[in-house]
């Protein structure tokens, strides 16, 4: 695929929210059967993982994919649609006739070669925050803001998991009822800070559990059976760490509304991958608990689980490899007699919809809608 | 010591909060090195054990210490001040002669025995909920409304955990500045659910890491890895879980304000004894981070961790062991612009501080300020 059909193909396509049928791009590819070249960057972390499974299992056009990371992982192979793939170096040269590439590699690597991509005319969606709140990348949520990935000008960014998950089920409510104050305390998985520290909670708690001492490398507090305020920088004048800023600013971009009024309290938990959040929200005019589940039940990209009687809500066991985000313990705030507020509880995959899922639906966005893709 | 003299000695002594000097009572067992006959009823749980730990290091004066549980647990035996203690099965005759009888053996059996008990001149202070709304059982935590201790009737109630760990920060802030909503989110340990919890807890996790199934028995979810909404039954109507409610309508007659504005989150997180609380509450006026810590650093019972350059905060694996309630994350709540919001973090030992702590610290008012018991 040359440059010129490669540039035009991630240009001005239908967002999938509106579906508008078929680009003329995807029916080519389609009817070829050619597809894309993509590349994956970071292939060997646990979102890179995610990514190369996404593609596969959502048929993904990808009539190659390449693998980057760094000199260390060069050489490992992942399987994609049933062929070893090995992983190469990452360099300046890399992106050469490749169409995509996404990229989970942490902000230097994105810093350095995303721009050098694009320049190439690949089109980059980029999972670090390098780019997050730069006013020329869009940041997208397919659910909430797929018209604006339109906008691109080769990169576009995937917002931070936390955000995601906290506001994809948020959004469907504050389209019918603006919300107009949003209050935000996670519970994070330790797969928002890689596969290391995976398995630094792993391997802690289990000299934990065997009474042996353990040296933590990865994370900045022992993780075993503890929780910690979330391990990013903390600004001194602020207080607020660098993922509560992420989940407050990026949340404004998505919501093109500067002055949306949110705060977050950022907490890691020993869980392997899955995010929770509790949500305490106040809308514009009264709401209910009904009303939220009818709004919620009608939405893409959530999953009510709420059974009251089983004591049955949003648990990361069952987020985890899910791509919903699951939304539960539904019901009226107590503390604003005006009626106006929401205590809900979700969780949601981190690797999936927090990052590699939500990744690849962009680029779905631009291709065309998913049911074209699936066919 | 006699029925006559067992009545008086927990009337109508000073606050510990007061200090307006010793008792006669408690000079009388001080002078004589009597003390009083203690009966710790649920001895062989969690909370029992904390209980013996917490008479024997605070040097609670205890004459004669008698250990009750179910006949399961009978025979076993617990150390006190280098002695084994037998534990013996509880019965209607286990009061005679006891004067404090600190119960932490589930509601079923506080409802059966505490007014029996009481009846017979012994004092109870009570841990479970069976008595707590009750409105002629006082609810006390010593740090906020000591003197409602004076007022009971032969039964004092140990609040819910936490409510103890949540609002014990709070309330120095709500005296100078009144707190006019409060949003909580908690991060609880399995110790609230009891020593077969933890245990279970463990064994779950030791048997994810060997890739063994295992059945869990003592909570509804698999708890390895996991987290999940309270498993406290949930009010179909209003949604809440009951934890929630205690943590709400404690809250309101501890602080006693029927109309205080709060709501709560209560979530059970994979860490063995120690609670966690994210806190979001706006005040009358403007306040700021700055002022909350000069409030926090006078205040008793909670000890500031806000160490932003070292990312240090408070962290179960600290509040472990520890009487205080650890404090840090202390900022302005950015979703208010005026200015009157502020969120922090918390984290105390449910064991000690929200149970057993708590409740010798009230047995302790009614004798007399700390300073005294402590020479």
């Amino acid at each position: 695929m040359g440059d010129i059909l490669r540039a035009r193909v991630f240009t001005a396509l239908t967002p999938c929210a509106s579906v508008a049928g078929m680009s003329h791009f995807m029916q080519r590819a389609g009817a070829s059967g050619a597809g894309f070249v993509v590349a994956v960057v970071g292939a060997s972390g646990a979102v890179g993982v995610e990514l190369v499974r996404c593609l596969e299992e959502r048929g993904f056009p990808v009539a190659e994919l390449k693998l980057f990371a760094s000199s260390r992982s060069a050489g490992k192979r992942l399987s994609f649609r049933g062929q070893q793939v090995e992983i190469e170096e990452l360099g300046e040269q890399s992106f050469r006739g490749v169409d995509l590439a996404l990229f989970s590699a942490g902000s230097a690597i994105s810093k350095r070669y995303a721009p050098l991509a694009a320049r190439q005319g690949t089109l980059v969606i980029d999972n670090s925050s390098a780019f997050r709140m730069d006013p020329t990348v869009p940041l997208v949520i397919p659910e909430i803001n797929a018209a604006a990935a339109l906008k691109h000008r080769g990169i576009i960014a995937n917002p931070n998991c936390a955000a995601i998950i906290s506001i994809t089920p948020l959004w469907p409510i504050h389209r019918i009822n603006p919300v107009r104050r949003l209050i935000v305390s996670t519970y994070q998985a330790a797969s928002g800070a890689g596969a290391a520290a995976m398995q630094e909670l792993r391997e802690s708690t289990r000299a934990f559990l065997e009474d042996r001492p353990y040296a933590h490398t990865v994370l900045p507090h022992p993780y075993a059976f503890n929780l910690f305020s979330h391990n990013t920088k903390v600004d001194a004048v602020t207080g607020y760490n660098e993922e509560e800023t992420k989940v407050i600013e990026e949340t404004r971009k998505i919501f093109a509304d500067p002055g949306f009024r949110i705060t977050a309290t950022c907490v890691r938990v020993p869980v392997l991958r899955a995010h929770c959040v509790a949500l305490n929200f106040e809308c514009e005019t009264p709401i209910n608990a009904s009303l939220v589940r009818d709004i919620l039940a009608a939405a893409p990209g959530v999953k009510i689980i709420d059974d009251t009687a089983a004591n049955y809500f949003p648990m990361p066991k069952d987020a985890t490899g899910q791509d919903a985000i699951l939304v539960g313990r539904i019901r009226q705030d107590v503390s604003d007699p005006s009626g106006r507020s929401i205590a809900m509880f979700v969780a949601g995959d981190q690797l999936l919809k927090g990052a590699a899922l939500n990744a690849v639906q962009i680029a779905e966005c631009l291709l065309a809608d998913q049911k074209t893709i699936a066919a």
